[in-house]
């Protein structure tokens, strides 16, 4: 039997995107957001959903450019840093000694360490209320030479009901595969 | 050392997210979606990518409604069949078995036998190319009664390196924890 709740935005799994951008003085910063997801095939395009506070917004409405990186799970700590520090505060990649190396694409920096980023231009910012829907076109994509076949194994996600990091578990059926058996 | 390759919108993990409408005559439709995130917290709302020649599209322009509901491991089939068919030819809940309740808030049905859904109202429909990015704002959740404490823990995701449907795997790491070894 189903019961109503409160309207709740919560979706299942969240991805673990690490954002990075370039501020006002040039400094690289990385800020980890859960909350995003491809927007569009043919541009390639992705959406972010950041609150106005953070040290990001600037960078996304000055520079217009970011990268989004995906954390494999034995960088889990450094991306929950990320999250939760500012780099109004700090400088995340000296504390962390991981490094920012800039974009051939776009003005910003992505992460040497991490295996896989996407290299975004902002093309839209949609007010929605607390936050605000970053759509980034997809200019450019950097992968760890080698890894194209594993990607999304090692990757993390997040679940907001246990706050925990939770890597890819087993695969439970084929895609356009299991589906089948009801076609006519 | 990493190369560049051509500009890829791919996140993982990706959410298998069941939107169910209504269409023009009032039949249900349920169509599945792997594209897609949140957007914003106050007020709640998602978005979901969608191609302009799928079945959904015009139940989305016409009215402006959908629910989003997440599958559990045991419909993964069910849920692969949803992306496969189309609404224009078949009549998914009946050839499933599946049962359409229509929302009390919004005017579109959620599917009774899975454990939880948003109920969305469209607020903006961005056409970015190929896409049309719809963003929904939350105005009801319902819940399998007793499974609030569990969301997620069941829930399916999308990997589209593999084509494959996952389970959630082991926890990783405690979010907000994980990375206060960083603080000075």
């Amino acid at each position: 039997m189903k019961k109503s709740i409160p309207p709740h935005a919560l979706l299942y799994p969240n991805p673990v995107l690490v954002v990075c951008t370039y501020d006002a003085n040039g400094k690289a910063n990385a800020a980890t957001l859960a909350w995003g997801g491809i927007a569009s095939s043919e541009p390639p395009a992705i959406s972010i959903a950041l609150q106005k506070p953070r040290y990001t917004y600037d960078a996304l409405t000055s520079r217009k450019a970011f990268t989004v990186n995906l954390v494999p799970a034995k960088y889990a700590a450094e991306a929950d840093y990320f999250g939760i520090a500012s780099g109004r505060d700090a400088d995340k990649f000296a504390v962390t000694g991981l490094t920012p190396v800039k974009s051939a694409v776009v003005d910003a920096p992505y992460i040497a360490e991490f295996p896989y980023a996407l290299e975004c231009e902002v093309i839209h910012a949609l007010d929605l209320g607390r936050h605000t829907l970053f759509i980034g076109e997809v200019k450019g994509t950097v992968v760890e030479d080698g890894t194209e076949a594993l990607w999304g194994g090692d990757i993390i996600s997040w679940n907001a009901a246990t706050r925990e990091y939770f890597a890819q578990g087993t695969a439970v059926a084929n895609a356009f595969e299991a589906g089948l058996r009801f076609v006519k």
